[in-house]
Formats: C-alpha cells, structure tokens, sequence
C-alpha cells in the first residue's frame, strides 16, 4: 500500500510518501515540504499549497491519502490555516477519487511510539528508525507527514480488516441512517 | 461592481450575487445555497462546494469574491467545516485571478443595519429592503452571503478610496516589510 501523509500548515504543509504492509520493513519513496510566505494574500497562499500537493499526486500516485485531523480547541492562533490548508489536501485527493484518511496526532505518536504522548524528537527518532534513514527528516513537519503515513499503513489495515469482518457478519439489508 | 458573496459552511454555503456601487439602487443577480450531506465524507463534500461555487464563478462572473472571515473562538463544534469551506471558496476564487476579501460577522451586519450585534432576523429584513426583494431570501445563509456582498460593495469601495489616497500622498519608495 503506497500512502501519502499530509501534515497540514499554512506556511510549512509536510509531505511522506511511504510504501509497505503491516509486519514488513517500510519503505519511505519521498518526503518535503510545501512552503507558503507568510506575507501572501490567503488564497494565492491556497493556490500554492493545491499545485505543490498535485504534483506529489502526480509523481508519487499514491493509493491512499492520509491528512493530520485538525481539532478546533488546539493552538488557536494557527488553527484557521491549518485547517483551510488540510481542506486543500483532502480536496485534491476526493478530486481524484483517492481515499482520505484522518488520523489525530496521538494516533500517529502512538502508532510510531507506543505513546499518544511522544514528543517531536521521539516521534523523529522512531520515524528514522522504521525508515532505516540516516537521519531525522528536517523539519519536524516532514517527519510529522511520514509519521502520518506509517500510522495509516498500520492503523489503516487494522480498520480495513475490522470493516471487512463487521461486513461478513452484516445483515443482507441495513437501514441507511438520516443525514 | 459585480461582488459574488459567500457565507461558508459545509453543509449549506450561501451564495448571493450582487451589482453595484455606493450611492446607487443596488441590484442582486443570483442567490441559492451549495449543499452537501451531512453522512458523506468530508472530501466528496469539499469537491461538491468545488463544483457549486465553480458553477456559479461561471454563471455570473463576478468581478470580487467576498467570504465570511472565520474566527476559531465561535462555534467550535460547526468551525473547523466552516474553515474548510470558505478555503474551498478562497481557493476557486484565486485560481481564477479574482481578488478575495474577508469581512467579519460584525463588519457585515454593521455595513446593512447600523449595528455590528444586528439579529438574523434584521439582516435578512436590511437585505431585503436594499435590494428590493419582495420577501426575506431563505434560508439565512443565503440572506448572510448577500449581505457580504453589500458590505463589501460598501466597504471596500471605502477601503479602495483611502488606498488610493495611500498611495497618492506615499513616498516613491517604501522598503517592502520583511515575512
């Protein structure tokens, strides 16, 4: 499964692209950063973010796209941007049919960790580690965005045989619940 | 000028059309809302405000795009959609080169009543009366998204005038402010 971790931000939007299956060494086919200035106009700044994360759609045509979920009650100052430019990721990855997936960051921490507390470096350490990379990825928004990925390929897999069995042992009709 | 108005929200955007300029009758063009279900995932959602708002850049091809400026202290629960939203509205406006300006629930309802603490109900009364419509449009995202279209007819035209006289009286050359 080839999965892109998006860790969402207005002036950094980290990006991972990892490759693997659960029980398996991973491994990691690209990561970076799209950079925004901070003194651009907010939606000129959107524009920037949708043409870098195409062209990693692009070249890395990834199955699955896996995006930081933002909550509204952490770091207020930065919150709006965060979560305007995580609806650019998820929008250009529904405009491509591929599936999107959200992850909080203690999931992530504890998906690489073992502790939904971890910090930034353990959760770099054990970035490098699983990757087999000579060094952390700088900045943390990069290693944040492999996290994201690793978290989805274990986490994602777990979910995906969880549903498959609940569907085994459907009923043949459901009620569809209201909106 | 012709300003296309959004109030942002995911499961109902409001979007209102308005011509005009200060001093002048007021004439409005087009209002409705851009739905999305409530039980589909918030990527599909996010392309079906893409495609709404695309249709309606197309049919009315407005010269400015005002949207709601989003603060992440009032309504927590509904604000994280209602950022994504407007950057999805933000987004469609700067691909397409159109400027994008932002005006505060206060600014807007100050501009169309006098009051910056104006009720739903008095918004959608002003609109009315200002654009002469027989009735208040419904539902109330959709009155809101014409009222930020006035505000901005009115306001920025304001803020236009007094750049301009910026501008006039501004030394040949300015150092540019640092990011």
């Amino acid at each position: 499964m080839r999965v892109l971790g998006v860790d969402p931000g207005l002036t950094r939007l980290g990006i991972g692209v990892v490759d693997g299956v659960p029980g398996r060494p991973l491994t990691m086919l690209g990561v970076g950063v799209v950079r925004t200035p901070a003194d651009a106009e907010i939606g000129h700044r959107l524009v920037l973010i949708e043409r870098g994360i195409e062209a990693w759609l692009d070249e890395y045509r990834p199955e699955v796209v896996a995006v930081e979920r933002v909550f509204s009650q952490h770091n207020v100052s930065t919150v709006m941007g965060t979560a305007q430019a995580s609806a650019v990721a998820m929008l250009c990855a529904s405009r491509r049919g591929l599936p999107v997936h959200l992850h909080t960051p203690s999931e992530v921490k504890a998906a690489v960790t073992g502790s939904g507390r971890a910090d930034k470096a353990q959760v770099g350490a054990m970035v490098t580690r699983l990757l087999r990379l000579d060094a952390p990825p700088k900045p943390a928004d990069a290693a944040d965005a492999l996290a994201l990925a690793i978290c989805h390929i274990w986490r994602g897999t777990a979910t995906n045989r969880l549903q498959q069995a609940i569907a085994a042992h459907r009923p043949a009709r459901i009620q569809e619940p209201r909106a």
